[in-house]
């Protein structure tokens, strides 16, 4: 995770989709805290999110496009806790796109001011059968150039 | 749930098939206790595991038969608290046979002697495709007589 | 579950409070649908947002008044699956409201029509450290009481 | 993550621990292969195991030093799915040992040869309250030395 001009907590600050997500009982541990796993499923719903926002469905990708995006590389730094009944946010901020694959800075944060999670996380577009790499579907290359 | 002969508490203390099951940090909550969904998770492992041990594997009576089981109906009690690093046991009871269903009686149980959840699972064959009630395939039928 | 003027269907058509959960890849399981036990996730979220609804934030009630609620039994009945992507709702209604206990019915729901679970969900008022029954705080009674 | 004399793959050859994972239907995802933040759930019972094997009960660590440990940094490689009942491994050795944490090279297996996950793991000895740094216990880093 390279700490410069594109680090992660820069591009949090600038992240273009937020999405909010609130900690439950289902997603803590008995240290009080949210479990460190659980930062990963929180991750994902923001890329959902993302994702719904540019106008594309998952599950209509798969059926129309035969593809789903499988989660290759994550880098995860863990700042600060998150506590129960904490209203977090997390960031989604595309880094690179690649002809079958695209990399995001992600974070959470849980307001005024305080970052929980960095995270970088590579994402390959896949064959939904074969999980073989396939070439990123046109309609989302051009929502993601846009 | 009825209280008599074949009640699930003196099913469990008869339960033909225990499962070990070990409490991580993944399986609590902030109240600092086993969250009370997780205690589904593991009604399923151990039923996974007595299923391997009459000798079936169900990827492959997925590919053999194309069917799956899925719970229907679950009554659960919630006795006594399970704690991070406790070693569980998971009883399994066949209660009653149908031609596209089971019922089974289950418990969660910590030695010596504590009762922490008992519960009653009903599953129905399904063909793993549309979903529809399918007849539990012969062998299986044969090893739930045995 | 009993089936009459207050089973959980009827209690669900006009459940006072409802709360939306969408399906993401974390909840899903290899059959394609909804993990079983996820549903028990999505039922504690709503009750948690109902809650919050009439006013209480679940750990400022720890923290004042040193209590915390726990699931002694639940009864769900699956009716149909829910599928990655769904929005479904989750309906809370409140049935029997006792000094240091409550039982609610609960349902799953996807829009226009399809009820895929309903439940009833029996919950404990308890000491947040000795885990021992404590009666509900007074503003919450008052509270299920408007 | 390094390639060289200790990059995690050789590492996970020649992992001193290794811990039995069993994929259930809990694990897995609608794509039809286990979901990837669970892989931090496997790497995190392989730890636990791990530190039993030495000797070690973290919730006597608890309760005796008042430190539990804490992920703080997290880098995974996801080569290759595990499905639906695959038998894993999760392997864990010891890559650096500070006053206050250690880093773990942690890898997922299939047999025969398949690595399915490697992983670099930093963890940080905290006070169970404050969760401020706090030495390893003296008696923990006899443990790790030997």
């Amino acid at each position: 995770m390279t700490v410069g001009p594109d680090c992660p907590v820069a591009g949090a600050a600038r992240a273009a989709f937020r999405w909010p997500v609130r900690v439950y009982y289902e997603d803590t541990d008995a240290g009080g805290v949210v479990y460190h796993a659980n930062y990963l499923r929180f991750l994902e719903r923001a890329r959902s999110e993302w994702l719904r926002r540019l106008g594309h469905e998952q599950d209509l990708l798969r059926l129309e496009h035969h593809v789903l995006f499988a989660v290759t590389r994550v880098h995860m730094d863990f700042l600060k806790p998150a506590r129960f009944n904490d209203l977090l946010e997390v960031g989604v901020t595309l880094m690179d796109l690649g002809r079958a694959s695209l990399r995001l800075a992600q974070d959470v944060t849980r307001a005024p001011d305080a970052l929980l999670c960095r995270a970088e996380v590579r994402l390959a577009c896949l064959d939904d059968l074969t999980f073989r790499p396939r070439p990123i579907p046109e309609p989302l290359l051009r929502g993601f150039h846009a």
